[in-house]
């Protein structure tokens, strides 16, 4: 985030995020860390007017923020609920290796942390236009601590890999999650949207089932949303490449599910055709990890 | 490219380049427009200051051009040869099947190439920043043309895929040269840079290797640098990838050639190594591209 001449209170929530995922995702810190961001994020859209955007998605309403200046990114009215009280609720339950069932539900988690997320990103989008690394870095880690929180270890960013002639490399990666011996790995790409680069998220997959063997890491991204607004005009609509998907997944490699926060019209069909493809509500996630992972 | 009160020369030239690939990559049309586009861009240059930059790069000196609003991308000095004299000396070479050996050489093409392109591009830069857009679609245009000069047919941009449940589809692609019956066509992506988009490359190979079969299309891919600049610093560094790329060339797909105007030092050991990738300058592929067509 450009530094302008004193850093805004959203400013310096967001450093407060950088410097502490340095200790990793999981720490008390990182839940009063986002409460942080939360906060400053429902501080600084609150100056700004909420107005309403052209929906070109059918059965979703979209709002945005304007300050004058910029207006933010689209916001799926329909499952922004900007309380802090929900996410209190929500962070109260998330102890080591806590049983969810019956507590909470997949609706209210995937309601929730797209609330938080999509608030510090449009908080973001208004305080500096055109910055697409800030809130993609805030989403990777966000998401990153709830999935360390659920399954109960840290993730790593690399892996090694075996050359026959020349030392063993190092492989930047996506999250890995090891879930330790006999279990399956989880390979967690974690981005905004994916737009026309979703393709890499089946070539990373490739690459790990090419190196490591089908089947040993089983790749979930987690997405936030694929709207697009003409802000001209005020308009939204989703950019959903079906087709291509299936494809990717045909030829390319299978990733065995693909979250999102809000979750486009237009990829729910996908897990019901040839190929199989389960795009889902990344609440889903935090009751059904446990059977994605037995070999 | 954004239009301001009045559109510049060189607006009006680009402009003429996107109505007139309308009509294909190969007509005598395309030369006057590339003419024309160098010849604005030089002008708009020349109102600008012509600054050195601090390379990082062994055995590469950069300039850039600065108007105290913006300053362009870098330009390596060593190959640049910013004059109309040299393209014409091309430019009247470029008949039918024309047979270039004697008349000029692998060098002196990538250097007249690489001269246009990156006036046009720093034009642009300068022109407005932050669009990437216009100088990527240019680009791509530019590359083209001289391909479909060279090999003596038109492009296409998508390609018909069969399905056995549904109606056959139409998958969207980089540009495909088909040279016929029992002659590998061309896969041709073109791109300014490829930066952590680069697995997308192997990626698109892997899909049309899976459809069609390996060995049908040849992934010819065609670059214009990989530098990147610090324009607070002034420095430039270029950002290589030459571990990865292997890991892609042994587990993704095999790429036949990566051509670049400006080749990147780290990526010239890539053809001796295994897994073998030929990476080379852009001109050689006038003088090798027939061999490489026969099944």
């Amino acid at each position: 985030m450009a530094k302008k001449n004193a850093p805004t209170k959203l400013e310096q929530a967001y450093e407060g995020l950088k410097a502490e995922v340095k200790n990793g995702h999981s720490s008390a810190a990182m839940t009063q860390i986002i409460t942080n961001l939360y906060e400053e994020s429902l501080t600084y859209l609150g100056d700004a007017k909420r107005v309403d955007l052209k929906s070109k998605v059918a059965g979703k309403e979209y709002i945005a923020y304007d300050n004058d200046k910029r207006i933010s990114r689209a916001i799926n009215a329909g499952l922004y609920v900007p309380k802090l009280k929900q996410w209190e609720e929500l962070h109260a339950l998330l102890k080591p290796n806590a049983d969810l069932d019956g507590k909470t539900d997949a609706q209210s988690i995937t309601r929730v942390l797209y609330s938080i997320a999509i608030s510090v990103c449009a908080a973001i989008d208004l305080l500096k236009g055109n910055d697409q690394k800030t809130p993609g870095t805030f989403f990777e880690h966000f998401i990153a601590s709830f999935f360390t929180w659920r399954v109960g270890v840290q993730p790593t960013n690399s892996i090694q890999v075996l050359s026959v002639d020349e030392e063993n490399t190092f492989l930047p990666t996506d999250f890995i999650f090891d879930l330790g011996k006999n279990k399956k790995k989880f390979h967690m790409p974690i981005k905004t949207s994916t737009r026309e680069r979703a393709i890499m998220l089946w070539a990373h997959q490739r690459l790990l089932d090419g190196v490591f063997g089908t089947d040993r890491f089983m790749g979930t991204p987690v997405l936030l949303a694929e709207t697009k607004t003409d802000s001209k005009k005020r308009e939204v609509v989703e950019i959903c490449l079906p087709e291509q998907w299936r494809l990717y997944q045909l030829y390319i490699a299978k990733l065995k599910r693909i979250y999102y926060l809000d979750m486009p019209k237009a990829y729910e069909k996908l897990s019901t055709n040839f190929p199989p493809l389960a795009v889902k509500p990344f609440g889903e996630f935090f009751f059904e990890w446990n059977s994605l992972t037995p070999v």
